[in-house]
């Protein structure tokens, strides 16, 4: 890992993230009139804004790093054995964008062997982008975030899911069991909840079904704050991870939270 | 009832949501910092901030307007009889506010003898305001909004709500089966759900559970674009509805979903 290379790439991701959210800020302002919201196979909403920006943005890594892979939503993987890919979720939270809830976001991040190493959650609206860098720490609009200092415990924390409607009978029964042992729970708020957990907002994350472009860059956003983030069997998050995740504001919450899953053998 | 009074009640309406916006701007911005999250009885957390705006709003109102009732989520009700009272819910949303989604709202109202007459959904942050009054319309940050041309059906529309933690088991069911049937479903947004209905982003929000503060601002808003209203029989709401709520972009869309209520008896 050569410095120079991550600041280029560093500066690549804002560069990626600046283009997507001219798009989405244009788009989302023109509301309902422009959305063509369509159905996919898995019922979820897509929109004309989720494929024009994942083209963009494949177009501006083919034209830079043509040897990088690319891994998307809307189109899929390109040269899946590269060293370095790119993660891209052009718009993470579609039903917040439809909705016209300005939490939606972008998700990039990029992989090194698999490993995410930079992330990016960007919210175009409010303007607002949380980036993180392995061994750099996590950055708010080029500022960087202290340390979560939270000493919160389960029965003290603020924890938040978006999957309640993608977990399976004994995903819900854990997390209904988790969120009666918590202070408080919200619902909804997808990528956004884990940059509210970098910010010191929220204090613990749990979601299931999660894709790559979804998990990807959270990664190296929760670490740069000293944060917790795996999958529920405690394994650090790689691309091939099952999309099951778990970010704590502290390692002794997560360890709370972990213990909770293994109350339930079949998660 | 006189235009000239009602054009007071604006002016004041607006200028208690500007007082509560300008509070709400500095606690949210300062973040985890000084928002002191107590457990209410009923679990759900409660702010400092929603204490100090609720005791300004009340304040002002028995100053301006000694002889008007006042029903408040934090301090009670006042003159319950009154001819004219102001509802007010300092934060609505309050797990998005202490989560750090920036679509909590105050919400105010104006009672005529127990009908809402005037309503404010008002987002700080965003610097967003929906004003309805009743026989005059719904007005987004002072400009009129267009009554809304939504000739979706079910199938077509995409629903909200905020209340699945809050849903009774025969409600949990009629949701399930609605969201089924319709296109897309989104969680959480509490009254700001409500506001994107107005602006054409939501074509239904349901929701049960809800007390006047939360409800009463909402009628003349949906009303004020050609929007239904009503409790789940059907019936126009008051201080007095059972907080049982749906909402609707266009009449055959609200008559499908209230069909939908009477295939559950028990409801």
């Amino acid at each position: 890992m050569q410095p120079d290379i991550y600041d280029i790439f560093e500066l690549f991701a804002n560069n990626l993230a600046d283009a997507s959210g001219k798009i989405l800020r244009d788009m989302f302002q023109n509301g309902a009139k422009t959305i063509n919201v369509e159905q996919k196979a898995d019922l979820s909403p897509v929109t004309a804004a989720d494929r024009a920006v994942e083209q963009l943005l494949r177009q501006t890594i083919e034209q830079n790093f043509p040897t990088h892979g690319i891994v998307g939503e809307e189109f899929g993987n390109a040269r899946e054995t590269a060293e370095y890919k790119w993660v891209l979720d052009p718009i993470d939270g579609t039903k917040s964008f439809i909705a016209g809830y300005p939490i939606f976001t972008t998700i990039i991040s990029l992989l090194h062997n698999d490993v995410p190493v930079l992330g990016i959650i960007d919210q175009p609206i409010l303007r607002e982008r949380w980036l993180g860098v392995a061994g750099k720490g996590t950055f708010y609009n080029g500022a960087q975030l202290p340390a979560l200092k939270n000493h919160k415990t389960l029965a003290q924390a603020n924890i938040a899911t978006t999957s309640t409607p993608y977990f399976s009978a004994d995903e819900a029964e854990f997390f209904k069991n988790l969120s009666a042992k918590s202070n408080s729970t919200i619902l909804g708020g997808d990528a956004y909840a884990y940059a509210m957990l970098a910010s010191g907002r929220i204090d613990a994350v749990i979601d299931s079904g999660m894709k790559p472009y979804d998990f990807c860059a959270l990664a190296p956003i929760v670490a740069g704050v000293c944060g917790v983030i795996t999958d529920f069997s405690g394994d650090p998050l790689t691309q091939h991870s099952n999309g099951k995740i778990i970010a704590s504001a502290n390692a002794g919450l997560h360890k709370e939270i972990l213990k909770n899953v293994c109350a339930l053998t079949k998660l």
